[in-house]
């Protein structure tokens, strides 16, 4: 009798490269008790773990099983980045109704390897089991040369806040999503940032390397809310220049269904961009471009205790509040 | 407004030691993006993760939760004891319905926080969430120094086959929870093993640091599955001798209620004992006790395909199929 399970493994190490993954970084991968990674000298271990639920962080319905497997990986990565670190390999936990295990299952696992591949970050082990919803839980492993890591906590009063790219796009491509009536490609440029997002570990890593940055963290829960992990009350706070904002962009024809581009920028989640804060006198080493990203300077630390929105059109200042995803709310 | 997320964070390191988790492994525990672990020197580092699900792996109305807690770190520290490594730090992913945030979860966290401090495997990360139900997912890390790791697939024709302990009594404290009509308590000794069972890390180590054993696996699944692995047709079975098998031990009153205790035993999955192979002449080298732990050779490995009860009172010989667990049958 062959174990079920041992079916389900077997496919997932097909598609994610037996024989591939036997990497520097991996010695042993799935198939024993556990995996076995040998650390390069001079390196720190980056560990992080992401949950991704379907009904809590993708919609069965609504997500394509190809952008659930890239996603899955790429939010935790992102984590990595955040460190100023980069991916070296991964675990998955997975557990699926049976009826999943055939066409979604491919699918998943398709996009899984595209990410994989694309962050250089191989599979090395993980759990399955069986379940009437579909669980992902999905560890990193990354590395950071030793002592250079980027944490949250090192702003100081007067440095820059900087944030990568552009933010409410991923929240945008939700909204459209939720909104459609009818199957939207999973193509459509406007669904990208939210299906397929693109951890930012190369100027992460840039940033630690060159030790250019105080602090950092990734956008995941919204700009509002993870700003004040950086900033915290009540001795952090922030001064924000709303000219600088680099905002998503709504066509006017959509603003009504959408909603505030501002509002998705400030408070929606799953961009993951760099926010990092820097020492003023820094500023003329860091680009406007990293590669082809945007990196925008858009205010600065303050002795706190409030994150400031100084909106030229109201002269009282508009003191911006977390609004971010938080599950428990 | 305070995230709500953030107080459950609060809670479990309120619980899991914020100051003490800064132990020479983890320098950057919970509430940075992600943990930052210093491997040793010499070290290899192990990686694995467990789903632990209300409904799965615990049921809600009769396991206790600090045993859910005591046993969602036992069962992933035993992957790690049976590479032949020591647990160094781990991670906690909890999903949870708001209504179990108050005495579910300090129990909880009692339960896991006994279970760190034992196996010495401080808290580093994870990732909270909200959800219907119970959902849990530890990822450990742990180490072994270089080239001395066991893997599964080391087991050679000829070589003696071990077991540690006594097998089957976490099954038997299963079925007397599961019939029991009113609630047990949780120092019930017959619940010991499935409540809180002991990863055999120390005996692990052992045979790793002095490389007497030639593959390796802990009992999960169940004697028969897990035999399985180590032996894996068709070039490889195992011959099995029932005199020596230490099967637990059920009061004749139990028998018809709780079933045979070979059954259990050989089928019965939760013990997490160590399932080794060692060459024949190392058999001087291996005591009868290690520590308080009993070890007991019960077989040998052969050119398969077979794995073969050899009952005494049956001439044919019996051939054992894999009964396990297996979530998906």
């Amino acid at each position: 009798m062959i174990k079920q399970e041992n079916v389900l493994i077997e496919k997932i190490e097909e598609a994610l490269g037996r024989r591939r993954n036997t990497s520097s970084a991996v010695l042993l991968g799935m198939g024993d008790d556990a995996a076995l990674f040998r650390p390069r000298a001079g390196q720190e271990t980056i560990l992080t773990c992401d949950w991704f639920l379907e009904g809590t962080h993708f919609l069965q319905d609504k997500h394509p099983p190809d952008s659930v497997g890239w996603k899955c990986l790429a939010r935790a990565v992102s984590d990595i980045a955040a460190m100023g670190g980069v991916p070296r390999c991964f675990l998955l936990s997975l557990a699926l109704p049976p009826s999943y295990s055939g066409r979604w299952l491919n699918h998943f696992l398709a996009g899984l390897r595209r990410a994989s591949r694309k962050f250089q970050c191989v599979l090395a082990g993980g759990d399955t089991t069986r379940r009437e919803n579909i669980l992902i839980n999905v560890t990193v492993v990354g590395e950071v040369r030793t002592g250079h890591a980027i944490r949250r906590s090192g702003a100081q009063d007067g440095d820059v806040i900087y944030v990568s790219g552009r933010l409410g796009e991923a929240a945008l491509g939700l909204r459209i999503l939720k909104a459609s009536k009818h199957a939207l490609s999973s193509r459509d440029p406007r669904l990208r940032k939210h299906l397929y997002p693109e951890p930012r570990f190369a100027l992460g890593r840039w940033l630690a390397e060159r030790r250019l940055a105080t602090s950092m963290i990734d956008i995941s829960d919204g700009f509002s809310t993870d700003l004040r992990h950086l900033c915290p009350a009540p001795h952090r706070g922030a001064l924000l220049a709303p000219d600088r904002f680099p905002a998503v962009q709504v066509p006017a024809r959509l603003r009504t269904r959408i909603g505030d581009p501002l509002d998705l920028a400030l408070h929606g989640g799953d961009d993951y961009e760099l926010l990092f804060t820097a020492p003023r006198w820094k500023l003329p080493s860091l680009p406007w471009k990293f590669r082809s990203l945007t990196i925008s300077p858009i205010g600065c630390v303050t002795s706190g205790p409030n994150l400031v929105w100084m909106d030229p059109k109201d002269p009282e200042h508009r003191i911006l509040r977390p609004r971010g995803w938080d599950p428990f709310r």
